[in-house]
């Protein structure tokens, strides 16, 4: 089919008016960005980017990143007119209840969709990991005779991303890595929500992204041709990622409100989108799609299966000439933990020591039993107990290395794993102290709403981290933490229950977690005869049993020893004493009421938690009247053993505490 | 006293061996940068630096913040050298409990120190702030015939600063605005914790700073002269902030750890100790302060003091020339909320309407009350209910103005503001959607750790923003906040709340204030006759009464309306309701025992908690037999009304849920 002027500026503003129409029908929303991003998505999906709208999960596609989600429309109008599974009822339900077509795009619920977005940043960062992960699997399985791994990440992108921080954290890394398969497009329409970006934003952004290492191109965003010869200069890049900055018009085609910050976040309303219909000569009727725009998509469609499947023959070409090669894609494209995972790193793992140190054992070892495990720390590797030298550098130019340097970027470092799994083919890991989850629980939170697996390495885990003081002494993070739906987090009291916390970690399909582990050295926990390394999968379990106890303890990580040398004092005072590890308070939360009540006998007045943070949500395991020992205050600079007088929170303290309420 | 290079030499390694002793002796701390940074401390604080180590709060000192918190060692030694109030036993006492010298520097601990530093990127925009501030103030007193506000900003800083995100986003908006009187000191010293920086900071820092509109100069930071030509340079410029690229060697004097980033983190060890003092010619003694070194800081201190006492004496003429200004000066230096701050706001808010919109209306007639009072959105203005156009916008040629747009950047919004607020002169606040609050969150704990009233408006503070989806959607948050030592949350109920929440902000003197607003309209609630609008300040109190309830309804915010439905529907069924409303949990928790315990009754089996947000911190409040009512999950994408339905979060629901727990 002849692709005429005339039809492609048709084509245009059917994706201009779907957009439009579905915010006005929606009666919210955000027109301006999908209007003013229109041609440019045109051009890129037609003839840049290769996907399969049958097969949405095509593993070699290219991936295109809606960073600015709140353009959700212009994805939603695209997914239809391509025949993805989205329908135009889907469109006309924007923003309904129960709708494949959410305010902002989320992963997993619309076919078509590569990421969750919305909070801004997010996007570009995820994007980074999607490249990286192209780049890493290429490294693995590549060969001369065939282009194993031909997927570009393609990523739409407005002011407020790139004035987000951690766009510059992402961006830094991607010129580091030279990851030349990933373009950004830069919708640059002079317009943020308060008015023109005069008033925040001055930078020389095209300046600033060469001194990142980057391409940097340039088109209007609503000249075809410039746009596609910026493209293809994009796509011939060897070296560098590339930025193509677009000059736009937001809300092109409204003649009232084109280039206005009202155009951004409400409706057009009635009045003008009767006069866009009158500028773009587009009929009443809402919803419409021209017949010639329907007879090009059905083609064009077919021209991109019939790519696939070229492409799908090449590769079988490629597989039965390179066996090992294909198999070892195949195995890193199911990524699956083995079976035996648990006894592998339950026999690795040293019995006491730090939990990070026993982390890293762990770690070392599913790094051999999954060759698709990577990851690294925002600078912190030998302190996060990331031992995993032996595994290779990932670097520019050692791309089959698995451990990663993400530098001081803790936020883009969780987006970027993020995207890593988003792309598929590895599961990975991102460490930092636990005090600096704050810096990076946006992508925590996005991980949690998009499923996705990524487990992060937080050590240093209390007040005992010592002389760094209360800026780095996490108080308020596990809670923190655990009150994000999803999340789940285990906090390890020896090297049994950071061997099985990792196992946990590996296996789980969908949702993060959180290893909180200590800076200093532990014990072996002893254990009752019938206990089961899975019994730590249950979050909580008895670890000291007394039938009818007197009182209950209830510790995690380094306070279970606490718990336990206080049980001793008290026990030999006569008083029956139950102490309850909880590992992972979400995963105990989980369990059958049963089970948890027979732990933590309802009614039970003599319940005590120990963790060194704030104690409030314990309140929830323990009842009003239990005793929650922790600390309700930032800490202290000072060696952990005096932190650890002055705080109570010694084993002679906690006797103590317990002793005098038990006969108060 | 004759400064020659000999003793240049000896200066500089007695502030090096000083905090090599100090790690030393804590055996813990960071050698490395404070001895790399020794020469650009010694000719920055001696020859251009204004200060008075008599005065550390006189306010028109220059400020030196070291964003490198690890450093402090550095920091120590000065402040002891030039005769702060910081004795040789406090150098030696480092990271020792209750001593001055904490692992990082701690506001309002240590005469000397101007800001809290550890957490990487947040001094460098805390320093933005104080810039932001100094510029302000200036503009409001600043005549032609004496430098009023005379006070630049300094700041050192690491390869770890420039790394994060947020340095790029407060670096960015200090461009924008043209803030002259910054100047950072990077310490290009080519190490981080994992080694080289090759292994992930390749980016063209200077390049970068000139996009950002930055003025960038050179030294080598270890040539005293050089250090002297580029500071020169940069204390001349008038239209931008300045960065100098000090090329240095960590840990210089060592000379076997010298440039390792073995010497960044870890004492040098006795060996290397003793190597370093043999190559500096260093004597045995720890702690050793040269008698030419002690006798040159002694004078050169009192040329400090002189300058201060000749600065104040022109400024006394100056007052006395300019007697409006100085009382406008002293005004804002004062910055007290007047003492009828609750009655004005009152009488300003109405009492029905979105909290969001009800804050803009407490907020205007706060800032005719209190002309310090400045801040803005991160490009939220109107949405936060900003309501502030009329006080004029801060820009570079409008530096009276007082609503400041700080662009899509949370996280250097909350830090700048913590600099707004160190300075001096002004309280502020910051808005963006509740959810947000994840990206910003770790200035929130640092304004909690520093005391600092810092205000954030964070609205759109439930599923009921409806449409935007659960990207947009905050359900952990509010906990998440409560969970911060020293926060005091707020989520009003209606205007009456809303102008107490306001006046209890900007009268609190240390420590920041999260208002949580929603926003959709909420009804003016109806109130017992007795009730007094500072009852609100205790956080909780009776809505409606019920000498002795069957059930005591828990709510905050817009569910408040769902619990007085609740209530009036259970007392036609004949069950006595008590209904309390708890716009700060925080408050509420600091009230005395007979008071909690009055309202929400020990062992009362029939407590309900409504908040639509995670509920399990709320056993807290309502014991474990208690009836939780929110969301446990995230939201979805649909108009709130529905939303509502959903999630059983309409005043018939949760009357049914009640009704059907009380006759379970």
């Amino acid at each position: 089919m002849h692709l005429t002027p005339a039809l492609r500026r048709q084509i245009s503003d059917t994706i201009r008016m779907l957009a439009a129409d579905g915010v006005e029908k929606a009666n919210s929303g955000h027109p301006g960005a999908p209007m003013g991003q229109a041609d440019i998505a045109f051009v890129l999906w037609h003839e840049f980017l290769r996907f399969d709208p049958t097969q949405p999960a095509w593993w070699a596609r290219d991936r295109f990143v809606l960073s600015c989600g709140h353009a959700s429309m212009l994805l939603y109008s695209l997914l239809h007119l391509w025949g993805y599974d989205v329908s135009l009822d889907d469109l006309k339900s924007f923003r309904q209840w129960d709708a494949l077509t959410p305010g902002h795009p989320e992963v997993g619920l619309t076919p078509g969709v590569e990421t969750t977005t919305g909070p801004l940043g997010q996007g570009v960062a995820n994007s980074v990991g999607m490249a990286l992960a192209a780049r890493m699997l290429a490294a693995r399985v590549g060969t001369a005779d065939f282009n194993v791994v031909p997927q570009r990440v393609f990523v739409m992108c407005g002011d407020g991303d790139l004035m987000e921080g951690i766009s510059s954290e992402a961006a830094s890394l991607a010129g580091h890595w030279g990851l030349s398969n990933l373009i950004w497009i830069y919708d640059d329409n002079d317009i943020s929500i308060d008015g023109n970006t005069d008033l925040a934003f001055t930078e020389d952004v095209e300046a600033r992204f060469e001194a990142f290492g980057w391409n940097v191109l340039h088109a209007d965003g609503h000249d075809h041709d410039e746009i596609r010869g910026a493209l293809k200069q994009a796509t011939r890049e060897r070296e560098r990622p590339t930025l193509v900055i677009c000059r736009t018009h937001i809300g092109q085609g409204s003649p009232n409100k084109v280039d206005s910050a009202g155009v951004h976040g409400s409706p057009l309303g009635a009045k003008e989108m009767a006069a866009t219909r009158a500028n773009l000569g587009w009929p009443a009727e809402t919803f419409h799609i021209p017949d010639d725009v329907r007879a090009f998509f059905a083609a064009a469609r077919q021209d991109k299966i019939q790519a696939r499947v070229a492409w799908e023959a090449g590769h079988r070409d490629w597989a039965r000439r390179n066996p090992e090669k294909a198999t070892l894609l195949d195995v890193l494209m199911r990524n699956r933990a083995p079976d035996d995972l648990a006894e592998r790193l339950v026999a690795a793992t040293p019995a006491a020591g730090a939990t990070r140190k026993l982390s890293g054992a762990a770690l070392a070892e599913a790094a051999r039993a999954m060759p698709g495990l990577i990851g690294g720390s925002a600078d912190l590797t030998e302190s996060n107990g990331i031992d995993f030298h032996a595994f290779g550098v990932f670097q520019r130019e050692t791309p089959d290395g698995r451990l990663v340097h993400y530098g001081i970027r803790e936020h883009a470092m969780a987006s970027i794993n993020n995207g890593v799994l988003l792309h598929g083919g590895f599961r990975v890991f991102g460490g930092t102290f636990l005090v600096f989850a704050d810096y990076l629980r946006p992508a925590v939170r996005l991980a949690a709403l998009s499923h996705l697996p990524n487990v992060f390495i937080l050590t240093h885990d209390s007040v005992f981290l010592g002389e760094d003081g209360p800026t780095h002494q996490p108080v308020e993070h596990l809670w923190a933490l655990r009150l994000i739906p999803g999340v789940i987090e285990f906090r390890p009291a020896d090297g049994l229950e950071t061997a099985m916390a990792w196992t946990f970690a590996l296996s789980r399909a969908r949702g993060p977690v959180a290893l909180a582990l200590t800076r200093q050295n532990l014990p072996a926990v002893t254990r009752p005869a019938a206990f089961q390394p899975t019994d730590v999968l249950r979050g909580g379990y008895v670890v000291r049993e007394a039938e009818k106890p007197d009182v209950v303890f209830v510790g995690t990580g380094s306070e279970l020893q606490l718990c336990l040398a206080a049980a001793d004092a008290l026990a030999a005072e006569g008083r029956a004493v139950r102490v309850i590890s909880m590992p992972s308070v979400a995963l105990f939360l989980q369990q059958p009421a049963e089970y948890r009540d027979a732990l933590l006998p309802p009614g039970h007045a003599r319940i005590v938690s120990v963790e060194a943070g704030v104690t409030l949500p314990w309140k929830a395991l323990t009842g009003l009247g239990g005793l929650n020992i922790g600390l309700d205050r930032f800490g202290a600079s000072a060696p952990a053993a005096v932190l650890a007088e002055k705080f109570g929170l010694t084993a002679a303290a906690v006797t103590e505490r317990v002793r005098a309420w038990l006969a108060g």
